[in-house]
């Protein structure tokens, strides 16, 4: 198995990208299981200035999408782009994982459109792997889809109950809806006519969630349009940061070990902790990390794309979507 | 001045109510600013038990419409409901203003079809007071339509302006419209026809805004569908609790310091420490506050509507769209 890490992607590519990778390699990750996408004097120097001996494999290349581009424009214009030769050493087999810390846009883009999609997929989601009260959740879609059709939340439901299987080890997960109310009626048009299609699908649906009671236990994948998954996130993002920085304000009053430990606290429940976000739906495992990451995220992110491609969510995707399809062609 | 207290309202009504009451009195706030509607001999006696001498005018019934109930239901099979004689007292002149932390959609339904509509305004609006890193702003709309048109959005712009001006005490609000992107074309196609909608109208627009960024100074109003505003309300208060647990279950490494320090924080960024939400658009003050509200949050409540009708908010809102029409009108 290799893992394909785009070194040119986030605010703190290449440097900390570099010392991510050297880190992981320290701990054990084996160099033969990844294959670095970015400029090679710089990346074999950085390493072997961080103490590694044997060099991974490196696809060469300076150009990378900014953050800022427009993902579409990107593609087009840069074909050497990093997150593009991320994707063709997919296809070709070079690697069966990607991980991206770069413009979300065209991650998702270059994927969709290079890997294709799932057969019987229709919309990639992106995937978060949130803590709660009583432990991890899926959380899906977190925007690559605002604005969904119903089939597409029952495809995100099948997706994210594979997710959590595979990844999450939850046997039978409970699905429920984002909603701002409890009753099958409530929300707009779309949450109503989901909350009808994954009610009658052959998928353990436990009915509507509200943002309050996500992170208790109510359910084991919170399926989500991409809007209101995305402003979860960003909410959550700079609500974090909000405490983090009154806690500074605060400091003398507050003491350097409250700091301490509300970040720790914060910390925890931040999903970058366990590498990023997973784009579900095309084919071949892509992490799509936070802009900001660091180095310290490299490993995890390395190894949460590892266990994606073992235990086989694509596989066990594709499957359940034949079973959907099945289930709703024979007589109920 | 006088301002309406459903006793009956919210899951700790009537004692914490009573007990809230009593202190508000006991501060100062005097007994003739208040109606209160609820069982009469138990609030006279639970005042007297608490210390209160002067009884304020009490409105008697032992009618509520539960949090759990149908709004419609429970106002068409329960004509003495607390929350309709409070509206009715506001209609009659008898007070200005109600404070109620009952079912959320009865009150909007009552005040809504008891009060009507300010000159103008077309769909009411939930508005919250929330503290950032900069101090306070205002997100509207935190629940009551959770499927706007674009012009119901304007008309949140607006009104949120108004609260801004008159309660925050910020001379130009600037607005942001809630978005997963900064970019005019992000989000989904309600979002898009608001954005050029905002920006065309002669009001301080300065774009989308992240949920992350709301807490950083950027808008001093966020307008949001109802839907996402309830859905950021709803992500914090489980973000909160969630942090306040964790903090809890470990609170042997945590100390009793951390704890307290974290209430502190977390209590001071929780919009009912100003009472509640504020209910635009109807013809007079209503104060929707949080269903869990014990004692210590009436008195922030009636202050927060005192100062809304003192401000003269529901006029300065229908100036505000009497300006907006006319400028709709006039040549540009």
């Amino acid at each position: 198995m290799r893992i394909a890490v785009d070194m040119l992607g986030g605010d703190h590519a290449p440097h900390e990208l570099i010392l991510g990778v050297s880190q992981a390699i320290l701990d054990g990750f084996s160099p033969d299981e990844l294959l670095l996408v970015g400029p090679e004097d710089l990346i074999t120097d950085g390493l072997r200035s961080h103490g590694v001996e044997t060099i991974p494999a490196i696809v060469h290349t300076e150009v990378a999408i900014a953050s800022s581009e427009s993902p579409i424009e990107g593609m087009k214009s840069k074909p050497d782009a990093s997150i593009l030769k991320c994707v063709a050493a997919v296809k070709s087999g070079d690697a069966q994982g990607i991980v991206a810390f770069g413009n979300t846009g065209a991650t998702v883009a270059s994927a969709t459109l290079g890997l294709r999609m799932i057969p019987g997929a229709r919309r990639p989601a992106i995937a978060v792997n949130m803590l709660g009260d009583s432990g991890r959740f899926v959380l899906l879609d977190a925007g690559a889809n605002p604005t969904p059709k119903p089939a597409h939340m029952l495809q995100q439901a099948v997706m994210g109950a594979a997710l959590a299987r595979d990844v999450l080890k939850i046997e039978n997960p409970r699905i429920g809806l984002l909603n701002i109310g409890g009753e099958a009626a409530k929300g707009n048009a779309l949450l109503k006519e989901s909350y009808s299609l994954l009610d009658g699908a052959p998928i353990n649906f436990i009915g509507n969630i509200e943002g309050n009671e996500i992170f208790f236990g109510k359910a084991d994948v919170v399926v989500a349009d991409g809007f209101s998954g995305n402003t979860v996130l960003k909410v959550m993002e700079g609500f974090s940061e909000y405490l983090s920085h009154q806690a500074h304000a605060h400091s003398q009053a507050e003491g350097e070990d409250f700091k301490g430990t509300l970040r720790k606290l914060l910390g925890a429940a931040d999903y970058t902790e366990v590498g990023g976000a997973i784009l579900l739906g095309v084919n071949g495992t892509v992490l799509i990390g936070h802009g900001r990451s660091k180095a310290k995220t490299v490993l995890p992110a390395l190894r949460q794309v590892r266990l994606e491609i073992s235990s086989g969510v694509d596989k066990h995707i594709e499957e359940s979507f034949r079973e959907l399809a099945a289930a709703s062609q024979s007589p109920s």
